[in-house]
């Protein structure tokens, strides 16, 4: 297809693609003349991971590059390449030292995770507030709440595995990681509702 | 105890609670002498609610003197004392028209809830959030992450119902709507990285 039907494709602007062209974040078509080039699927994966990347993880250019990079120079194992997703999706704010309390949690749970990434640190910040506000969480209950969290993630990665290609699979990891927390946040709300209304 | 005892007690400074005097969100202590009054712990309850409600739950004056009034004039059951808590946390733009997919939800779920309240509203606009960036959420993904959250709920208003007062079980709803929210979504990230770790 020429760079007017990849623009209709994706509802993105011509004049986008060319920026996306030059800052090296979408790949070259296949050249036909000095000024034309055709482009494939690839490339409408490509803008539509890109545009999730921007519109809806708030990612700067630099950032896309690096996911760019990654998927371009993929990591020997699925597990890896979606880590290299998540960790570019971070906030530099997110770094901290190890969470004592998010140890303990990974241990009673036998989970393989990060004590002192992103996630952990993020855990540790919340669980601080609740405390703080008077509510704190105690163990069983922050377990309770793991295991919830638990069969949440087994879908997300049903969904990653069901991926046709990696692009497709980074894509389902960036937009599941900032559009679905939304969806869930509302669920909870529906859920107390009902599971209220039927205890009475 | 005394008004300095109270802002001892509750880390809040004297000035800050004789304006919750003045502006009628918590209630007069037993006066003693023409410009002394003693507190007790309904006080020290309602100081950490209103702390939640603006600081955590990020609402108006307003909107605490409308929490402040459902509490004095408690509505006769729980679910309604909730939901009404609820009810003062939604934000305007979170008001909107019935959601068909949201009540076929509810629908194949069996579950009590409005499909025409905030948290319907809010899962209809993620829902077509997560479609237009290329990542639809179908109906089996969906009822399994109804179900995760219905979990998460059953945690939630076991909570509420350990709370020893109305004015409690609305702090922990108010405080479990605001501040557990990031635990979860921390909670998921932690869970994909296991997840993830043990599929390989």
């Amino acid at each position: 297809m020429r760079i007017s039907e990849l623009a209709a494709a994706t509802d993105v602007p011509v004049h986008t693609l060319k920026f996306y062209l030059r800052e090296g974040v979408l790949h070259p078509g296949l050249a036909t003349a000095r000024t034309r080039a055709v482009y494939d699927d690839s490339h409408v994966q490509r803008v539509r991971l890109v545009r999730a990347l921007v519109e809806h993880g708030g990612l700067s250019l630099d950032a896309v590059r690096r996911v760019v990079a990654t998927l371009e120079a993929p990591p020997p194992s699925r597990h890896e390449l979606l880590g290299a997703a998540a960790a570019t999706l971070a906030a530099p704010e997110d770094q901290g030292p190890p969470q004592p309390e998010v140890k303990a949690l990974l241990g009673r749970l036998g989970w393989s995770a990060c004590d002192d990434g992103p996630p952990a640190v993020a855990l540790g910040r919340a669980l601080h507030a609740c405390r703080a506000a008077g509510v704190p969480v105690d163990e069983d209950r922050l377990d309770g709440y793991a295991a919830a969290m638990r069969s949440v993630a087994a879908l997300d990665l049903d969904l990653v595995e069901d991926a046709g290609s990696p692009e497709e699979a980074v894509r389902t990891v960036v937009v599941g990681t900032t559009l679905l927390d939304p969806v869930l946040v509302a669920l909870r709300r529906l859920a107390q509702e009902a599971e209220s209304h039927e205890r009475g």
